[in-house]
């Protein structure tokens, strides 16, 4: 009798452990992207919690010509299980989730004489790393602050045309602007998945 | 001879799950400051994956007059249980722990025609809330990029006046500029924790 019971408490501790694992799993970072009708991707409310890759002031998509965005700061996330795998292999997983968030921004406020800080969010978009799609990557426009999508559609034709392209032509790492995210450039150049010519 | 055997399976099973969770604790999130005697503060080396807050380009500080500094970009992370309490609260918990990065910015390069973007590290400075210290809060300087202190010291006597001052005169809450931090502006709005005069 001993031997069942000892053996009956010990594989109940373990569906004990067990159980407690799965909830760990659960409530851990569960970052995938998530879809509607297949491809039209869900608004990952969480973003702003995501990993950091960099910031910029005044960037411009090449079509635009650079009026007008002179003052709005743009700020990168990837989703933190991507940002993981690339410090260790300079490479981008399948499900990988850019979100790139244009804001406004201000001067001359509080302790700040000359410098510009963020303020309101501008325009929100996100890239996404999907094998499923014809080029790998797909483009989604989530609109201005205030009012974004909670399910953007994949942009498809003319479009995503300059985004391909450009994606295509000019990004240090895949179709990823590494050369402007300090700590991913290093990781790059060491594990030589930098394209040539970065 | 069957039952033992079954046993010690079972109880290498245990060990293994709990080998596993204790592997995942220590992997999970904890993010409370660590001191070398009592005060000095460890290098939080994972501080990338922290919350981010906001950039600004530019920023200086009151005393330093603006020069020199207009190209330069800052990025402000806080550890992420402490960010978590601000969205609830709109406080900042016990160990709550700012790390304040200045980068070097270029331009004219890639498809970027006119804006700046960041790169390499220059400085490093950190704010910790600990009510064992006198005023709450403390400050530190992990130093230029490229030369990283493994431990920063507490910043006390002269050296720290300037940051005590304008941290509580200049500050929307508590010793911290949520001002320049548009998504917490937001929470401590609706949660009522703005000094007067935000």
């Amino acid at each position: 009798m001993k031997c069942p019971t000892l053996v009956l408490t010990v594989a109940a501790v373990v569906l004990v452990l067990t159980g407690t694992l799965g909830l760990r799993a659960q409530s851990g970072p569960n970052d995938a992207p998530r879809y509607e009708n297949g491809a039209d991707l869900v608004f990952p409310a969480d973003y702003r919690t995501w990993t950091f890759l960099g910031a910029g002031i005044g960037m411009t998509y090449e079509e635009e010509g650079g009026a007008g965005n002179g003052q709005m700061f743009s700020n990168v996330f990837v989703n933190p299980s991507s940002h993981a795998h690339f410090m260790e292999t300079g490479a981008w997983p399948d499900g990988t989730t850019f979100m790139l968030e244009f804001r406004q921004s201000d001067s001359a406020a509080s302790i700040n004489q000359a410098g510009r800080f963020q303020t309101g969010l501008a325009f929100l978009e996100a890239e996404v790393k999907d094998s499923r799609f014809e080029d790998g990557w797909a483009f989604y426009q989530f609109g201005p602050g205030g009012n974004l999508r909670d399910v953007a559609p994949r942009m498809t034709g003319d479009a995503v045309e300059p985004c391909i392209k450009c994606h295509t032509e000019h990004t240090a790492v895949e179709r990823t602007f590494v050369q402007f995210y300090p700590t991913l450039l290093e990781v790059a150049r060491e594990k030589g998945t930098l394209k040539p010519g970065f």
